[in-house]
């Protein structure tokens, strides 16, 4: 017996999810548009965050949506009710998006009138972030409810981000051990580039450093 | 080539993990103690709803709690503070429990000198809902914050539950699209003979229904 042979499977499958990855970005890119991936917790204001920046950027950017969810078409319809496009994708029980679903959502799309793709990924901490989508950005929603300590207890999917988003910063009164000055700086210990926002939609103020970041960003570049 | 042949893999996992999951409960059976499975989204509430029970059974009921986190000890020395018995998993980026982890913290533990065993699952509302751990009820956490569609959007994790509880109830003032008749009826459409409670614990009150349930529970009777 062959000692050095190995079941290659788990291997395998996680090396087509990249390479398909990749070649979505590569459509992305020839398409020109930016890509962002939305993550968090169920339940934190992805979706609300998507709608208030569609809503900011009328007129300005053409924005369309991937709505990743298990079963239900609930999300989808609040964005398709602003009148952009939006694509549901139901994982049917799956905990995560993958390159391979994405890949299937963009054949159906018209990449050509898009400026910015928000993918709203399944309510989940731990399990998209182990898989890329072909994304220039991952963004996590980090609502104040949930408490301060998130990214030290889910560190893995604060490692691989580029922008975290305090969502229903309206609530802060009413969590006195919550200071944003804490979660970023737990934020910052596990990944020091990632860019930090507070939103509080409720009172609808304090969007316009997220939206002036939306509007400028340029394709990432990868080394 | 023999067509009725598969690659068991998948089923064989699923089976090994049944299977330690029912040596788990005929041990806790032994030492007549009951097994409670906290389950719910990141910062929904789970380590605080422990702790107030703990707070209103003291002297009542032996308590212990095995904490399952990716990464850190900090829900676990909240509850240590309490001076019960705590035992903390660490998952290491995996995003649920299961039985085998479950059975070699078993093992560390006096469990003759408990009377309830609470199990806080990893904050997922998707993949720890696949996993038995040998327990006898399962408990999902639903924060207002959250909003009222999560049964509806995560089914697979409510139609496994006995018990929903709606934690945060402070701040239903905050979320109009929020009441608790709403959660509980759709809780109800996927699991019918589901037991639902509502807490409010900033304001430390509305406990004594919850309190009630968890005092008086016994063993679940397994069809």
């Amino acid at each position: 017996m062959n000692k050095t042979k190995k079941i290659p499977v788990l291997e395998r499958v996680a090396k087509i999810n990249e390479q398909i990855a990749d070649e979505n970005r590569a459509l992305l890119r020839a398409n020109n548009l930016i890509c962002i991936n939305i993550m968090g917790s169920p339940g934190g204001g992805k979706t609300t965050l998507i709608e208030n920046t569609i809503i900011r950027l009328q007129g300005e950017k053409k924005i369309a949506v991937i709505e990743g969810d298990l079963a239900t078409t609930i999300d989808a319809e609040r964005i398709m009710a602003l009148g952009v496009d939006v694509l549901q994708i139901n994982t049917g029980g799956m905990c995560h998006l993958d390159a391979p679903l994405i890949r299937n959502a963009l054949k159906k799309m018209d990449l050509s009138s898009i400026d910015i793709l928000f993918i709203e990924n399944v309510g989940n901490l731990v399990c998209p972030s182990s898989h890329d989508l072909g994304e220039d950005y991952r963004v996590i929603i980090a609502s104040v409810p949930e408490g301060p300590h998130k990214p030290k207890k889910y560190p893995v999917i604060y490692k691989e981000a580029d922008v975290v988003v305090i969502t229903k910063a309206d609530l802060l009164e009413y969590f006195p051990d919550f200071t944003e000055k804490i979660l970023f700086n737990h934020a910052k210990e596990i990944q020091p580039e990632i860019l930090t926002f507070s939103v509080a939609l409720k009172r609808n103020e304090s969007m316009d450093e997220w939206i002036n970041w939306v509007k400028s960003v340029k394709p990432k570049i990868r080394e």
